[in-house]
């Protein structure tokens, strides 16, 4: 959750939609700037047929809002986008309001309030673009990552997927499928930043660089150990796998197969390093992976996936679609009231139903202020995470938000786990 | 191009997949670190039956190398990943080799060598996950702006999708669209760091934070101005257009309309407009656009477009699918050879030929030591980037590399600029 030394204090604030802006100005100077406002993040429906949705990047959202401060170079940028009385409200400007919202980690269907924002119209409208553009980002990503990590089924998987999306969307993605169950990231950014254990091979420039294969390998083995995994399928990949035990011994780590028909190379590998003797050398699957490839290989010798473009694409949603609503002003419900894209007025919150067996049965999203009971079994979703600007005490850390979700997609009823396309799990209901 | 304040100094060294790192190690260990390299960035194939693809990201790229440096902070992160003898030799690394690409602003086909690095094996293997991120995010943006530029045939689009994706990829994307031909941005930070011009609106929170309508519309115009964007589709449209030159009076700026059928409201609106006086008030439409609904609105009385998730996230192609494979060791062609994901060894160079009438017929990609003829309309396509790690003097700007885009297109067969799938536009040819 804390910040890295080289993001401490770099603001956060221009990260940010003129409009905003603008809109602060005109409100500062209509006197409606003051006004108590409630805004709502929620998402109208789920991406392309999904059955649930994953919260992600609130940690990263409630760090980034502390550094939501207007500076002088900040300021100076805002020369002409603003006003001078607006400039010296900047300049003052810290978040002051509260914020509620679902724990990272917790699943959100269709309407579910996933955070509510409270505080001035002014200070609540300026963390529109930052909160939207961090969650939707980071959910879409964590909601893909599930996915697949249902689909391989308790095998380990390795986010690689740097280098298909921005480099600093890299850091957060690896983040993202962390959280969703991924065991580990190639990112070294994440690894400092977040903690998220690192992981890595060689790339088949690795092997093109010596005169031959086996010269490759062996000295693979000898400056990481004979448990690194050598990558086989540059030129032939029996004769890989070949000459990589010849290299490593029968104690090699593992192998990676990044190209061709991955099960079928899979199973030939696995008897082959059965029969050469290294029964305990893993193997480890890459190219082009997504969950439907992840689950098509379920049932061949395989022992780790790396996945990259799929998951950090968000699997064919690359955003979550959410947005940023407001539905309260002084204690009065509002809302967008023309014919498309209504939404519902009104502070809310939410309570999530389930069976004495625990699987979930449906999401009630109802008026904050009017709360509907709460069943023994059942669970009220949104949680405090920012009070007076600050971040409440002992909000989760990413490996607790991480069990939360392996908590909670247990409790999602069968159908809600299978990969096709289908409706929400469980479905909202507003009482 | 060059970097912000805040950013200037920061290292990129971390944004990197781990096993460039171990790979390095490894080479130091056995002696082929030094080996004199070659890498290309290339795409096997366009994404998803587009026809071009426009090359984004050199500028930034070319900036993120001269901050790769690991320092004290980046070090201590890599304790445990590598060895004590390459933490030395990282400590002291930069890059000093030559970069030689297509201009940012370039359109690319299958095989084209978009980036050719040369330096030693350890040199340039640790530039492939930045490179890789960099270029695959711009140009899978801007390669989709481009054909929503096409698609709006000269009315100007807005970029307006930070909220739809991670808020540092937000500022590359508005650097994308900037580049591809839209207008502005609503983002803050890509209005400083790359000087983009900046834009915006209203939301209807701003609508909903008032007590009517009218009192919105009027107090946004006192504080913007009567040349402000009001967006009235908050209530009723026909009554916010009313209320909006009532406001403003009929020289009112524009009106935004952002949900419902939005051609026939477009005419609705503008019919409306006129009757009023307001001639010359103009329509922004917004909305889940991408290039088939603003084709699909080329009749309709639309003045500009603004653009948000489907820009942002490639239009269904969130990355570029860009790779950077070694092709050259020693001056000796090397190159995957199993099956699957096959690769051309050798450093390459390109020539695009033209007709006389300066339409573009096809890509020559021949090996860099055996030129082909040039005639008098084609073009060689690398040019130096860099040269002993230092970008050259006198690179384009992003207005440069903009113009060189927009002349880029008027090139492309007229098949090539349908939105439709199809084959690229022009064929790539290994001669």
């Amino acid at each position: 959750m804390s910040g890295t030394p080289q993001s401490a204090g770099v603001s956060t604030a221009l990260l940010t939609d003129r409009y905003e802006l603008t809109m602060v100005a005109a409100a500062l100077a209509d006197g409606t700037a003051g006004r108590s406002c409630v805004f709502e993040v929620f998402a109208r429906r789920l991406p392309d047929g999904r059955r649930y949705g994953v919260v992600a990047g609130t940690g990263r959202l409630l760090e980034s809002i502390t550094r939501f401060r207007f500076g002088d170079e900040e300021l100076a940028a805002l020369e002409g986008v603003v006003d001078a009385a607006t400039l010296d409200w900047l300049a003052a400007y810290r978040f002051t309001g509260d914020v509620d919202g679902y724990p990272e980690g917790e699943l959100y269907f269709p309407g579910s309030p996933i955070l509510t924002v409270r505080g001035t119209f002014a200070d609540a409208v300026l963390l529109e673009t930052l909160a939207l553009s961090i969650l939707n980002h980071d959910s879409a990503v964590a909601s893909a990552a599930a996915r697949m990590v249902t689909a391989a089924a308790g095998r380990p998987l390795i986010e690689m997927g740097s280098r298909r999306t921005h480099e600093a969307a890299a850091v957060a993605s690896a983040r993202a499928t962390y959280l969703a169950g991924f065991g580990a990231t190639s990112n070294l950014e994440a690894g400092r930043r977040h903690g998220i254990p690192t992981a890595g091979t060689a790339a088949h420039a690795w092997i093109l660089l010596h005169d031959d294969e086996l010269g490759a390998f062996a000295s693979q083995v000898e400056a990481l150990g004979a448990d690194t995994t050598l990558l086989v399928d540059t030129y032939d990949i029996r004769r890989g796998v070949e000459l990589a035990v010849q290299a490593a011994g029968p104690g090699l780590g593992a192998i990676r197969i990044d190209s061709g028909d991955l099960g079928e190379l899979a199973r030939q590998a696995r008897d082959q390093l059965d029969a050469l003797g290294a029964v305990n050398t893993k193997i480890v699957l890459s190219g082009d992976l997504d969950e439907y490839a992840i689950a098509s290989l379920r049932a061949e010798p395989v022992d780790s996936y790396g996945v990259g473009t799929s998951v950090v694409t968000g699997s064919g949603a690359p955003t979550a679609g959410m947005v940023y609503k407001l539905v309260e002003v002084d204690g009065r419900p509002v809302a967008k009231r023309s014919a498309a894209k209504e939404s519902r007025g009104g502070a809310k919150s939410a309570v999530r139903r389930f069976k004495p067996t625990g699987t979930a049965v449906e999401e009630v999203v109802h008026a904050a202020g009017s709360p509907v009971p709460v069943g023994p079994h059942d669970r009220v979703l949104p949680v405090p995470l920012v009070r007076g600007g600050e971040p409440v005490p002992d909000l989760p850390t990413l490996a607790e938000s991480r069990d939360r979700l392996r908590a909670a997609l247990v409790s999602v009823p069968w159908e809600g786990l299978k990969l096709s396309r289908g409706e929400p799990a469980i479905p909202t209901v507003f009482p």
